[in-house]
């Protein structure tokens, strides 16, 4: 493994166990087993780990989410178990989405990491348009932006709020329940 | 106003402009233009702060909310305006709202702050479950967790995500999506 890659997923457990305040370089450089001064190397500032951090996050999860975003044939009745499945996975992986999370409170005041944590969304809010136009949506960006908002709710509410977590039966029929009511 | 109701507001303001790191009990004194230990004499502990905040906020949400929830003939065709009234009275106090998302993260590492947040849920949730059974819903429950799930991601996506902020109308379309397809 490279060391920023240590040094990224070793800040990304950190964030999820002790949060935004818990994520220090010299932090980073015990949890990760490193000779002190080692993160400082790879990244100066702070502003500088919290950008590799977010940058190694989204890969992480492009990968959890490739096989969705990827699908040749979406059609509506196989859209809702595929959806559910990516949810489902990224669901798996507490510890990275809480991580994701503090990181994207933390881009609402560092605009620089605002840039990284939109464009990493593109990356899966675009092949949604194109789901929901290919599905026949009469608006899909408008509905693209609501399954995105639907799927970031359902975890949220799992992992930080007050909800359950949903099973992979329970994540298809909320999928299922709102492709139904945009495409009607 | 009560000295603990201005410590609590300043730390919702403190929380969303510095996040987690830069809420302290002198930050709290400084911010508020209390003498220095003012903020500690009220609530000793930063778990004690935390949760003094966490309340505070739990009453001005509910104080927002209450129109939706006190509405008594939530009929279906009412029912997405009402709902997008209160998500869009939610999305203008966006310093609130961040400052909910900071204590929903520090709450999956505090069973404290996590109680106060879980019980505040029930608020909405409770009424949630009502509504989507007086609308006919064959499963409220489940679908009264799809809706708050739905509320929550749409906004956070606006707040703190890769998202727009949607319009009113956008919000009432959304509901209508939603509640279409769970009361087919």
């Amino acid at each position: 493994m490279r060391r920023s890659d240590l040094v990224a997923d070793t800040a990304i457990a950190l964030l999820a166990e002790r949060g935004m305040r818990g994520l220090t370089h010299r932090a980073v450089d015990e949890a990760a087993g490193l000779p002190p001064g080692s993160t400082s190397n790879l990244a100066r500032t702070r502003a500088a780990l919290l950008e590799l951090t977010l940058a190694r996050l989204t890969e992480l999860e492009a990968a959890v989410l490739a096989p969705a975003l990827e699908a040749e044939t979406l059609d509506r009745a196989a859209a809702p178990g595929l959806l559910a499945r990516a949810l489902h996975a990224q669901l798996q992986d507490r510890a990275r989405t809480l991580a994701r999370y503090e990181l994207a409170l933390e881009a609402t005041r560092r605009p620089e990491l605002r840039a990284i944590y939109d464009r990493a969304g593109r990356r899966f809010r675009d092949p949604a348009v194109a789901l929901l136009a290919a599905l026949g949506s009469a608006a899909p960006s408008r509905h693209a932006r609501q399954l995105v908002a639907f799927g970031e709710g359902l975890m949220f509410d799992a992992i930080a709020g007050a909800g359950t977590t949903p099973t992979l039966d329970e994540l298809g029929q909320a999928v299922d329940d709102l492709l139904a009511g945009m495409l009607r």
